[in-house]
């Protein structure tokens, strides 16, 4: 037998002092969209979309077939940057200027290239800092050609490896992504008001009035299933997988358990929103910010609620309109003899997990009910 | 930003009151069968016919692939009306002459319509009464034509919104549903022979003999999976996936705790028989009745049962057989200290879950082995 | 109703004394693999060879498409032939010259022979002997023609049903299996080295050195979803998913629970080490022998580790070479009191549970990077 004369352990991801300003990762991986991959989050999501349920649907509206959703767009494109990122991070602070582009469809292979911004040091914590990246995924189009999927910039803080390591300055700026909404065209001809029965009534442009909050009524549950459900998406980040590392020691971990991954209640959100404000959506424009408020645990049960900001027009399409609204996650944790606040019951607490500001292109009544 | 000046909450489903004999649902959503979902559900469920595991089997005896097995079929369609009929009940009452259609495959997008029959009060409970329902689920084939898949009806203990509203009287007759199992024809020249150690050798026609009761040989624990499972279906009542709305006043809900999707019990009874039951037959034809008769819960192992009530020749079809069964599903349950009882070992008690009636079209070993 | 006269159990599975050296077993079911399940392992395995992610990489190299990974085609080729083999066995003793063939992709359908080549009573467990078999998995190809994919060997300790009786003597010799792994020719015109960001840096055949050994950085704690994944692999052995039969005499089971059917920890540490040993190889050419040490159990953290052993050219082909290296698995329980040893922290014990020597078709780096 060889004898071994040499342990190995690679380090995997990226530290504070790594970074550098201009700096390009091209992520390794890629990912292809699979029909298992699609069924297990758009539908664990609750989503309740006729555009990600209904291949007959979403055909007549003129796309390819079963669209992706855009918490599962996200949740694939971001997982490709978490090695290169933030395996080494203690939290994601904000997603800012999130916009989407192309439509995904099963059998669509996502590939991943980040830029960084600039490296901030924590103002309190010195082994932390502030790593600002400018993220994009494209989907190749038959042999040659590729198409933007979505765009983002976020904020992560991330450890160092050495406490006194310099971090290098600078500041590079994001790159111009042109990355639109790809919408399918209005069809004057086409039976849409024969298919309205599929998604909600009351959901449509017409319906949403500035100043209404909607305190979407269906709850999710957690359970361990978020670690298979993070694997699955390449997210090679520990903290949501390695009971052992936190058992070593628990303090050094946010709650002192496996912590969810903030895709998760990013995506449950959106989808336990979705009767109420995604079903007559043809697409997300755009997320200019969002973050997590507080951090999700197996056993927590998920709630969402959406405010609407404000409706305009969509320029150029009569038969759209645009939703701002934010969209708000919460779960109740125990306060036993606390003095009950808010609408949470005696007993409880209402906690605040995940925000995010959110453009919609809805489709008006008068176009297609 | 912004100021809220309303908050809303929408109803979701429809409550005793609601409903109105001959009144028609049109359910939202419609569910386009994935091969994620083939294989979740086909799979969990351990189902052993080769026609939904092994593709070239399935094409060698006439379907277009794997075939979606019944108890999927019956998990995608009743899920579509859960929204508008259940998700306001307290249980579900019984399964009527639930009758198999047009095959289902991968690929196949499947929409379903319910009709109220009639709403009778509780007699004992003031704010529950039931609802008679019949249901049809068709599949699209290419952009125009569709075929009926499934029809069923049943009976549903809905609560009362308001106690002391009236309920609409009256009676609708159920509709005539033109459904009867398709079958591939019967090919002298096929290699059925070639294929038949892919199946049970002892699961023919010829093999069944009224009077004989099979326990099944495999047990199935249910871990909490079931929330992840009810929720990929589409299936939205809250009693199955809301812990903190059990919390809130345990002693409303069943058991206390989440209790589990029936369909999941149902599917997996199915699977359970399938190397003893199911492995030879073409498709099931109809379940005439059927019924829960005790909740399960995560952490439960399932078992089941078939009892062979009667064997006859299958009209037109020489190559098979019709065999009536009734599937009977159950648990064990703690019981120290009482005294043992029927098969259950000391210490447990045997609690029936599920029984169903149903009819199956058998392949004869003459014409097939 | 149909009085019941009769009780019908069937037997599953074979005992000890139903062996006979030179019978062969033509497996029920085969299976054919969906995207589903490609999703459900590929990616649960945190496998990262670009090959079985990223479908255009996939196609640029010369595959049909995404590649099921050497650990899933073994997960379903194996369960194939569980009911027929080890469904009477306590547990699995050693896998012997697994050799890998024909690739395989989604849509193709595995079918399993296998033969069985001896019998011997256990030297200490009355009720208990070693069945040595020999198994191989073809798919088919078009409607007539089919493919070697792998060909194993493994010793599987089985019980008795009686334990008096005699065993059948004798020795069948293997058969000579075509079975070589398939690799794509090597096109001095593709554009590899445009493709090679999406692969590890410092995994190519270069990179190894004999006397390395490798720990691999990331951990994974399973969790009750084992039951799921041995399920949808149609492993109908018990000792996996049915608590109550473990309830019953828990002293008769290893650790008194539910135990993971070794395929997930086999697929898993393959995943674990994927991104430092597996990212840059063409295929795995076999294992020639294999063994797993200690159980797993829900709740426990899988890592793994990698040993170098030699490294030598594959003949015909310059821009490959032979790693031979082996894989092992290991786990952390708690030793409270006992001394430190090892690696392992402060009371915790090492415990491998896994081992795997392994032969891989690397590339180098002078031709793909």
């Amino acid at each position: 037998m060889t004898e071994i004369t040499r342990i190995l352990r690679k380090q995997t991801g990226n530290f504070l002092e790594d970074f550098r300003p201009g700096q390009v990762f091209r992520h390794k991986g890629g990912k292809t969209v699979t029909e298992g991959l699609f069924s297990t989050f758009t539908e664990f999501a609750m989503t309740a979309n006729p555009l990600a349920k209904n291949a007959r649907y979403a055909r007549a509206y003129g796309f390819e077939g079963l669209l992706v959703p855009p918490g599962l767009a996200m949740l694939i494109a971001f997982s490709q940057t978490v090695e290169d990122v933030s395996e080494n991070a203690r939290t994601n602070r904000e997603y800012v200027d999130m916009r989407f582009g192309a439509p995904v469809y099963v059998g669509d292979t996502i590939e991943v290239e980040t830029k960084v911004l600039n490296i901030t040091p924590h103002r309190k914590v010195p082994n932390l800092g502030i790593v600002h990246v400018q993220s994009t995924a494209r989907k190749n189009i038959g042999a040659r050609d590729e198409a933007v999927v979505m765009t983002w910039q976020r904020k992560v803080d991330v450890f160092k490896r050495d406490p006194d390591a310099d971090l290098h300055s600078g500041e590079a700026a994001p790159d111009e992504v042109d990355c639109e909404l790809w919408l399918p065209r209005y069809d004057p001809s086409a039976d849409y008001k024969g298919m309205a029965h599929l998604s909600s009534p009351d959901s449509y442009f017409e319906d949403f009035e500035p100043g209404t909050r909607i305190e979407h009524s269906r709850g999710r549950t957690m359970t361990s299933e978020h670690i298979h459900l993070t694997a699955v998406l390449d997210n090679t980040s520990q903290v949501h997988c390695n009971q052992f590392m936190i058992d070593q020691d628990p303090k050094r971990y946010v709650g002192g358990q496996l912590i969810i991954f903030g895709g998760i209640p990013f995506t449950l959100c959106l989808g336990l929103s979705s009767p109420d404000v995604g079903d007559n959506a043809l697409g997300d424009i755009c997320y200019p910010t969002g973050r997590h408020t507080a951090p999700l645990f197996a056993g927590d049960t998920v709630f969402a609620a959406t405010e609407i900001r404000a409706v305009r027009d969509y320029p150029g399409r009569p038969d759209l309109g645009v939703l701002e609204a934010v969209l708000y996650g919460h779960k109740f944790t125990r306060a036993e003899g606390e003095p009950a606040a808010g609408d949470a019951p005696a007993g409880w607490k209402k906690v605040q997990i995940f925000e995010l500001e959110r453009h919609l292109a809805m489709k008006r009544r008068s176009h297609y009910a």
